[in-house]
This record gives structure tokens, sequence and C-alpha cells, in this order.
């Protein structure tokens, strides 16, 4: 994917979802704003407190328009409660805003089940699909990224849900990857036939039934996320979400240990001097914060979803996805996808009708 | 833990049940031997086989008996079948010799599902307990390692399953962490109450009904297995496994990224000379190896059960893990713990009665 300095993407931002929100996102912003000055942020939240903040970035006060509300969707809220209550939240104007044509896509840090119960109401979701997915982007041993989904959408799913999950992981990996023919793969607790809970094995069952159409790789088991045999992860929302943080708690735990190793004598401290320079550039590699932003797809509108804790640096990349989806039209292809598997479904279930 | 030049004990070995096996298990069995020379191996396997790899390790031949068997499990073969058809397996044969008493542990790297399948029927469950778990130790950030249980042995399970698998956890860590109220987690998709599956939900619930009997954390999510935060995580075993093999990859990922960064200029080749020393240790560290050794528990014997790719360093941590346990006599002291709770349970109960 190309970035463009005169990208023009319209970005609606939920500036109270996060826990370090407003400063995190106002710090990303201006990050993002020093790569893309042309995109206009539209931010929802408290006015005052927005502008407090945006003193310390005074180079930026005048590029952003805020839309103020004081209400906000605590991370506490179970997602059915929140949406009933979401008039006028900031998670909710910030939606609203792309389902009015106002802003290109959304971003924000928020409470993840309200996120995807809003814009589901709001945004609707693309036809022929019936609950969109989380897709994280996640880097493997061989250089190239995985997309996982669902990382945390749906906790629970059926097999046609697995499914689905299925189509649209493959349209986003034609698109984002660029890949022809992503390899698919369904998450499992051993790569042999007998191995998985019947749902498992019945989701693989109906996988086949699209013959062709997908480029079937069959199980992985977690390790398999990582190694760069496949393109597309996919599983239910609950084992997904736990996968993709259990990878981000491992990838900390090994910088930690790294780290460490070079603080224990005169000689690794001398060493680390040494190989500084293209070892920040590994930390920066294994640092989630550098994959934060993760998709909701199936949606009718790009959104995208930033860790709750993440800081200026993580809600920068989650701005810089935002774009990067926007610039690459992800929905207008995905449904072009979709289409066409449809057709190609029709035409391949013709002879035997 | 402390390891004694002199233990006695008698580990019986399944060698036909790896990837890569003979000779992984007779190259781990060599590097044992080496550390433990008074430990007595039983080998249930292709004699034939066994005595041709034997012949590169001509010291330890006449260390080991050798009970002759061609019929093994296939990692392929599905639980139900493969207990059906384990008579004369060498996966059998030495689970029977711990039935028997002629060995105080067994250890195999073959099929999950056959292994905890044949061991519960053959060796039975301990008082109180259902269905046996896995518990996989793995580092934390802290130092300090975390038990996850189940790591792999039930993939489908309900809310009292959970309850026995943190009872489980709770005493494996008072007795191989030497702690005295550890701390156990339930992991989740989010650590509010009100997230999670109503089998998550439903599955805490009754953990805090056991009230001050568990010191309860709470929930974690995948980063918290890792943070050091708990001393115990408690899934079903497809969540675990998932979690395991992704711990296990992303710290090959880290490494890898890691070796790689040594290799990018002179200055880097530099620095990794001068840091090596500090850097293999922790290479070390996060070699999912060195973890390699995850205990059955539940079962009226000691189980250890070796990853599946295992090679002869792998294959020597999960003889050393066996060696360990026996050691520590870790089923009696579970026992032990299970009944205090038992008696604990039934007097907090009393009053209310």
């Amino acid at each position: 994917m190309i970035f463009k300095k005169n990208t023009k993407a319209k970005i609606a931002i939920d500036v109270m979802g996060g826990d370090n929100d407003p400063e995190a996102c106002i710090d990303g912003i201006n990050r993002m704003l020093k790569l893309f000055p042309a995109v206009e942020c539209l931010l929802y939240g408290d006015e005052r407190k927005i502008k407090e903040v945006l003193q310390k970035y005074p180079k930026i006060s005048n590029k952003v328009k805020i839309f103020h509300t004081e209400s906000k969707i605590s991370s506490r809220e179970k997602p059915s409660i929140a949406l009933r209550n979401s008039k006028n939240t900031s998670m909710r104007m910030a939606i609203e805003a792309v389902k009015h044509g106002e802003a290109d896509a959304v971003v924000s840090s928020g409470n993840t089940g309200a996120l995807m119960a809003v814009s589901r109401v709001v945004l609707r979701t693309l036809p022929n699909i019936n609950r969109p997915a989380i897709v994280a982007m996640v880097p493997t041993i061989k250089g190239t990224p995985v997309a996982l989904v669902d990382a945390g959408a749906n906790a629970e799913c059926n097999e046609q849900t697995l499914f689905d999950f299925a189509v649209m992981g493959d349209a986003f990996a034609k698109i984002v990857f660029n890949l022809e023919k992503p390899r698919i793969a369904l998450l499992n607790i051993g790569i042999e036939e007998v191995k998985g809970t019947e749902f498992i094995k019945n989701a693989m069952l109906k996988l086949k039934e699209a013959g062709g159409l997908l480029n079937l790789h069959g199980y992985v088991e977690g390790d398999g996320i990582v190694d760069g045999s496949v393109d597309v992860v996919v599983t239910d929302g609950f084992t997904g979400n736990v996968a993709l943080k259990t990878i981000e708690g491992t990838a900390k735990l090994c910088e930690h240990y790294f780290k460490m190793s070079f603080s224990k004598s005169i000689f690794s401290k001398l060493g680390y001097l040494l190989a500084r320079s293209s070892l920040k550039s590994t930390f920066k590699k294994i640092d989630y914060k550098s994959y934060n932003g993760a998709m909701f797809v199936g949606l009718n509108g790009v959104v995208v979803k930033s860790h709750g804790s993440a800081d200026g640096k993580a809600f920068f990349y989650a701005l810089n996805t935002a774009i990067d989806l926007v610039e690459s039209k992800i929905n207008d292809k995905i449904t072009e996808e979709l289409n066409s598997f449809e057709q190609i479904a029709k035409r391949e279930i013709k002879p035997t009708e």
C-alpha cells in the first residue's frame, strides 16, 4: 500500500474512547498530520478537555474540527446497554459522521463490543454479511503479514459465521496484501483432520464445500498464525482475541528479556551500542503498537478499532491504518469480491442443480 | 525445586510417540543420564530400531531396559479409536508400567488425546476429579512461571470443569511454585465483568462461590498469561492449547527477528560477539524447548506429555520435568490439597446449613 502526502481522507475520531484519551488521540493526530498534512480530522468529545490538550500542540489546533459532547461509552458497559444509551456519545457521533458522508472512516479506542454494536446499527452490514468481524494484521516469521479474523467481535460463532469470516478474510488479503490466492486456514488444536471440537470440524466441512473458490490450506495451530505458512487465519472472536493478545504479550516478554540481556555486563552494554540501530528496528518490528488499528470488516463504512490502552504512538498507527484503508477503497473492493464470490458460487452450483 | 544427582526415579518412556522418535527420545535420555546417572529408563518400542539408535550412544546402552513392541498409536488417530486399539502399543505399555508400580512416571511425545484417554482408563483419576487436565508452565515478564490449565486435554468444557482446573492449578502452583496463595485467573477477552461468553461468566460465578478458598484475581486477557500478574491461568483446553502454541510461535518469531538484526551490519555482528554470552541465555529463556514437558494433572500417576515435534534437547527437558514431579511427590500433594479443599469447603458450608 502506498502512502500519499496529499491524501485527502476525512477521519472521524472518538477522542474519549481509550484509557489515555484525549491525550493519546491528540498526540497520535499530531504525529499523523506531520506525514499527512492534508488529512481532515473531526474530533468528537469534550471540547474543553480537547482544547486543553491542544494547547500543547499549537500547530494542529487550526487543523482539527471539534464536535462537542460530554457523554461517552464506558469500557465497562455491556454492548447492548451501551447501544441503547449511545445517543450523543462521542463514539456514536463519530460513527454517524461516516454514515452521513462527513467522514471516510472512524477511529476509536473505545469499548470493542459497543463500537461493533453501534457501527452495525448505524452503518449496517454489507450485502450477504450477517456478522461483521475484526481483522487484525500480525507479522510473521517470513516477513509477510497475516490477517486474523475474527480478532474479537463475535465471542460466540457458528459454522456459517466462520465461513463468512473466511470469505471476508480472503477478500481483505487479496486487497490489502495484494495476493491473488490468499492461503486460508482454520485455527485448531492440531493439524490432523480428527483434531478439534465438532464445531471446528463442521466449519472445515463447510469451507471445503466452497471448493476451489478459497485457497484452503487446512488447519493451523497457534504457532501457525505467525509462522508465515498462511495469509488468513480464521477463528471465532473469543479464541482470536486471546491469540492476538497472547502474541502482543509474548512479544513484550521477549523484548523485555532481550533488553535485560544487554544490561548484564560491560560487554553486553557495548554490544548493544554497536548493534543499536538494527536492534531498534527489531524492537519496532515486534512492538504491538506498530500493529495497532484493527479493521471491522463487513460494515458499510471503514471502522478502525485502536487498543483501549493505546498511547500517542499506537493511536498514530491506528490513524494510518484508517487512511490506508480509505485510500485503497477497501469496502468497494470487498463488496466486489463478495459479489464475484456469490456469482462464481452460483455458477459452480448450477451444473448439479 | 532441587535436582539431586542421585535421584532414583524410574521413568517409562514411549519411544515411538514423536515425529523424531526414537532418535529424539534416545538423544534426550543420553543428555538426561549425564545429569541423573541413577535414573532408570524403561523404553517401550521397536527393539531393533532402538538398538540401532543406541549404537550412537554406547555409554547408555547398558543403562536402559527395552520392552519390545512394534505397534504404536498414530498422531492422526482419534482418541476413542486409539484407546480401543491401544493394547500392546508403546504408549499403553509405558503407562501400564506406572500402574503396576514398575515406573514412577511416564513420558511420551505421542498423540495428546490418546495419551489422555489411555492414561485415564489405565491410571484412573484422583478422587473428586472428573476430567484430568494438562498443566503447561510458561515464563513471565516478572521472571516467575505461570501454570496454564488446561493446555489441551479437554477441547470442550463446562463451568464445573473449569472450576476443577482452578482447584488443580491452585494445588499445582502451591507445590511446584512453592506459593502459599497462588493468584488464580480465568482467561477472557476483557477484564471487565461484562466481557466474555455466558460460559465464562458462569464459570467466574462458580469460582467466586469458593470464596476465600481460592486467591481469585479475576479475568486476564491473552497478554495477562505472560505478564506475571497471576500464577495460574484457567481456561478450556481449546483456548489453552491455542494460547500455548501462540506463545511458542511468537517467541520463535522474536528470536528470529533478533538473530536477523545481528547480521545486518559489521557493527551489529560485532555487537553480537560482545553480548553473546548474555544473549545466549536469553535465547534459551525464550526457547520453547526449555519448557517442554506438560503434566497431566488429576491422574493416579505422573504422566508427562512432550511435544510431538520434540528433538533430543526438548525431550531432555520433558524427562527433567518428569523427574522433578516424581521427586516432589506431586500427586500425593495434589491429593492432600484437594482433600483439604474438600474439608474446608465442607466446614465453610456448615454454618449456613
